[in-house]
């Protein structure tokens, strides 16, 4: 069942789920905890797609909240390789499917064949001069902007997310502008905003934001989210998020 | 001094200072006292200039910060005189003075003389109808587009604000993306976004921006902004922007 360096990892919020994880190939982080947390997710009727989904986090952790069919589309065979098995391990066929394939092709793949949410916690930075690009090639392409941009993911969720249908999305502060004018040229609405903060008193680290297709203008800006206490401890609600509320 | 039904009142921050207000006609609000906070503020050299200024509030709060000359702007007469007799009151001829005019005719009045930072506290909401409009005409202008819209607004500060130059503003939240691509679209790049919240686990209510003129896009999102406690007074931070720090 495992390859390489790969282990098998219990998800911190529900034991039972197990999740095949690498160091040097992906292990999945904070951000994709908090967009399946964060979401609106359709509890029993439409379906879910998760781009750019790695080793199948997203998926897995939405299996917490929503009984829907949930697809992810993953461009590193070696990833796709790793959420199929993540599935398999978590006898999760019946919901969970995954497409080994590039999220701009996915539009003309799935047709009329449209989503109730789209989710993507998308590469974050720019393209570095190779010099700087991760030693580990898989980890490069699921962080940098190699294989496809910013505009090639929202352009992607506008396609794929049906009339009314919701795209969220998870990223860096600094790329907000960018966001919310990407969102409104490709007819995502953005409706929900919330800001993480590491501490009460520090700059934001982290955004979320969730737009509705064809969506009227009405931004809410959600509670700050507040990662850790003055101790260093995480914060009641983080816990929560991380480690579930039993 | 007075007309009708105004009065003077302190400033809560600097009992020396002294504005005249009026129920009926002009009062200021946290709102304005917020932006004179937020505002990154030249403190010696260059110029300040304050749109949509009702009663002058903000350039007399920025007297505190700032020894550089300040210029509002208000197209309500009866608010401009009020500002005027203010200005007199405190004694503050040599660093503030009033227009009366409107701000989309400002660019063309003040040609090349450019200023270091604009500040804008602009009317919030959409033109409503008229039966919805506030009783006091005076108010109904101030709060509502009637006489500019926003992007009458952001206009006129990216022309009026130099190269480099600051635009600080104060707004709804709702409006985020709306102000964000009217900045964009005039060459006043977002760079510090800071969001108040009215108690720690509330939607944002209140929205302070500011950008640089030809900036180059970076947006830092500021700590959050807490306006109460859970017991109702003011947090900490909230009373020394009102109140001062000492």
């Amino acid at each position: 069942m495992l390859k390489e360096d790969e282990r098998i990892d219990h998800l911190l919020k529900d034991s039972s789920k197990r999740i095949i994880q690498s160091p040097t190939v992906f292990s999945y982080s904070l951000d994709s905890v908090l967009l399946a947390d964060f979401a609106s997710v359709p509890k029993q009727r439409g379906k879910i797609l998760d781009l750019c989904t790695g080793n199948g986090i997203i998926p897995l952790l939405l299996t917490q909240r929503s009984s829907v069919p949930i697809t992810g589309v993953e461009i590193q065979e070696r990833l796709y390789d790793m959420a199929n098995r993540t599935i398999t391990l978590n006898r999760l066929e019946n919901q969970l499917d995954m497409i080994h394939g590039d999220l701009k092709e996915m539009p003309s793949y799935f047709k009329n064949n449209k989503f109730e949410l789209v989710t993507v916690n998308p590469p974050y930075f720019s393209t570095p001069s190779s010099q700087h690009q991760n030693i580990s090639e898989y980890v490069t392409f699921a962080r940098h902007e190699i294989l496809c941009t910013l505009e090639d993911v929202v352009k992607a969720c506008s396609k794929l997310a049906k009339s009314g249908g919701k795209v969220a999305m998870v990223h860096r502060p600094a790329k907000l502008v960018d966001i919310l004018i990407l969102f409104r040229q490709y007819k995502i609405e953005p409706k929900r905003l919330r800001l993480v903060y590491p501490k009460l008193g520090k700059e934001a680290n982290m955004l979320l934001i969730e737009g509705i297709r064809d969506g009227k203008p009405d931004l809410k800006h959600l509670p700050p989210l507040i990662t850790y206490e003055e101790n260093g401890e995480y914060t009641e609600e983080m816990r929560g998020i991380i480690y579930g509320t039993e």
